[in-house]
């Protein structure tokens, strides 16, 4: 196995027994770019000197000093600020800006010995579906899905371990599912977002990509994501009981989450958890509508600077944001910010009754083209309701192309969702790419 | 009457009709500062070299595309970016920090022809007392508040018109109403907080000082802060109707408190209003509690970064909330979190029966010495429901220290409290600064 090939925590032996260096492992990851940045183009920003004089950095510190990351090479958004790189949102208003300042993720994950190894590419702000070139891991033909493009599509190549997105709408578990990796949406706060372009503040949260549960792990305690009560070491699906919900945008699921679904509850069902049907109650179905309202009316206030600066560089989406082209009154404003917030206890009560909630990740496979990076359809309700969500990957379509299905579980019971997503994640691998026929 | 005593809706017009250049009004700002910052110590960085160059290229401007502040100076808070001046958050951590970069708020007083003026002081990540030394603007023997110190105290003292500051607990009315000022914190997401600092995503708001509420209405304008219904063009309080919410902390009101509501009352009265004491329901007396939960849970997420890297220079209550010593669990944070967004629309409800609700801005008038900044008792509630607040001065304490009033209104009524702040004003003024007697 090629070094660029192991997940973080597979590296992570490695790199502290001393059979690999930082700066072995950061040119088998460059090589393996090299090799493949024609086809994919995740990177917005990627300068080899850079990473190599930083991995000869890491090399240097003595073992006793080293972080719990240390050496692990992370893509980074390119919506989140790095000292040392340029921070350009996909827009053109941005271009080369380059302010000298790490957001607070960078700033954790570097303080743990990680390699930052680059920025991702990204739709326009995080916020569009504008403004990247990037294309799927799996196909050059498809899109890698948005808005973190780069973040999936270069942990689906093997181009990095771990990348860090934003999900306001479905931006981690989209690409995630698309490109055949785990996604990784924490509980909304868990993790400070400070020294990230915002979109949304009642929505905006920082992900994670990676191609383990296991790494997720890694990470949630780096950044201290605790439950209140610790989860089991290892979690077994056998006994464990999980709902399907389908939710009521059930009607755009397409024959590959059909597919996946039903694969998912079978193949569980053959490893003694018990899977049943969950129906939420009328009132959810509200959901994507509200969080519809507030996606725009958040992004009237956080684009309004750059509309003023330069609104003929903005794609119509930020336009119609900040100009309110919806007509959303002050009123409907605080009925769906309002009414979303009665939702999130409700939905972490039904939900604690479960190991986990079963839904889909996206519509699809990825979508053929890159005019669209698809819909978020699927993964609105949750990113409003500030639940963890995990994209598990292992199942194909009906195109070989991956689809993933979406494991839900309260808020804050993040560790446990990881335990969960490992245990649900080696019944899907066990399947050995399964795959959907048309 | 000198151009530094002018509010700025006043010098706009000088600056309008030719009478006054940008540079000779820089100049008579930097004059009064010259005198008096001895005594007040409120900016953590000014260039005057810097501010006469600005000053210059906005007389520059041709007239017909000059912006709706052109030339009026804002003083803006150490924790909020400017990309031509340090952004040193009153903490030795960022000591010659100076990312080139513009906050939302900047960027949009900016490109609106505002003189961006200097940094004014903040305690420490305006989250603790530490960090400042800066004094009331009437008396340099008595605190200023905070954590937006320099702020309340440069627009007390004339040093600039207008100062952005930020809230989290009490941080714009409680130094308002220590240095004479009007203060205005409007509702919560109604402008981008990007590029500030993070204490708590759920209650930081960008706030302004300012010495007349007819300002306010220059900013709401500019940020496009706008109610469904636009506010009657001027506010009559004569048959207006008013509520006094003494609030469970009422206990704590000292003499000057007392007596400036008491006196708001009767001057309201006298001039045509209906005032009424309204007792918000029982469960309202829970919001402090939880608003201390989350002001000490959120803290652990947004200051891991500085902790890690850092931590013997941040003083105990921030390390208390990276640690968190006070032992929060996951479920009372999010009782805290579902239980303050239940009583939002609550709140609304109760508000929308008046012109506003009339409430303490602070216990007394500012505490003698600098080592406290005082409690925020009388703001934590408010600013954790999201309402907007107004700080209306105009009445003295026992020493001839300012004691202000707040007035607050339903979530997105900005433009109505700005009338109704406008209103009130008058009639607090009218009566010629009275002083509540011992």
């Amino acid at each position: 196995m090629h070094p660029y090939e192991a997940t973080a925590s597979q590296i992570l032996a490695q790199l502290r027994d001393g059979s690999l260096t930082v700066e072995q492992y950061a040119q088998s990851l460059l090589s393996r770019i090299e090799q493949r940045d024609d086809d994919v183009k995740a990177w917005a920003y990627l300068n080899p000197d850079l990473i190599i004089q930083r991995a000869k950095e890491l090399d240097q510190i003595p073992k006793a000093e080293r972080g719990p990351l240390h050496g692990i090479a992370i893509g980074v958004k390119d919506v989140i600020f790095t000292k040392d790189m340029p921070t350009q949102h996909g827009s053109p208003i941005y271009e080369g800006a380059s302010p000298e300042i790490d957001s607070a993720s960078v700033s954790i994950l570097r303080h743990a010995g990680a390699l930052i190894f680059g920025k991702t590419t990204t739709t326009e702000f995080a916020a569009s579906q504008k403004g990247c070139a990037t294309r799927n891991a799996r196909d050059p033909g498809r899109t890698p899905g948005g808005s973190s493009s780069g973040s999936g599509a270069a942990v689906g190549d093997y181009q990095v371990p771990i990348a860090l997105g934003t999900q306001t709408g479905g931006s981690v578990i989209r690409p995630a599912s698309f490109n055949g990796t785990y996604g990784f949406k924490p509980t909304w706060g868990a993790i400070s977002r400070e020294g990230q372009k915002i979109h949304s503040l009642t929505f905006d949260t920082l992900g994670f990509f990676a191609r383990s549960a296991a790494d997720f792990k890694l990470l949630a305690d780096v950044f201290e994501i605790h439950d209140d009560t610790p989860p089991e070491p290892e979690f077994g699906v056998a006994g464990a009981s999980f709902a399907i919900a389908k939710t009521a945008v059930w009607p755009k699921a397409g024959p590959g989450t059909v597919a996946a679904m039903e694969k998912t509850a079978e193949l569980l069902r053959e490893s003694g958890a018990r899977v049943e049907e969950v129906e939420l109650p009328a009132e959810f179905a509200q959901a994507s509508a509200w969080h519809k309202v507030l996606l725009d009316t958040d992004g009237k206030a956080s684009f309004l600077p750059e509309y003023r600066r330069a609104a003929d560089r903005l794609s119509p989406t930020i336009v119609g944001h900040v100009e309110n082209i919806a007509g959303h009154t002050r009123a409907q404003i605080l009925e769906a910010f309002d009414g979303l917030a009665a939702l999130r206890p409700k939905l972490d009560a039904i939900a604690a009754r479960y190991a986990a909630i079963i839904t889909p990740s996206v519509p699809d496979e990825a979508p053929v083209g890159l005019h669209s990076t698809g819909d978020f359809c699927f993964n609105a309700m949750w990113t409003a309701l500030h639940v963890p969500v995990i994209n598990v990957p292992g199942l194909l379509g009906p195109n070989k192309m991956p689809v993933g299905i979406s494991l839900v579980v309260p808020r804050y019971h993040d560790q446990h969702l990881i335990a969960v997503a490992e245990g649900v994640g080696k019944v899907l691998e066990h399947s050995a790419a399964w795959v959907a026929t048309n």
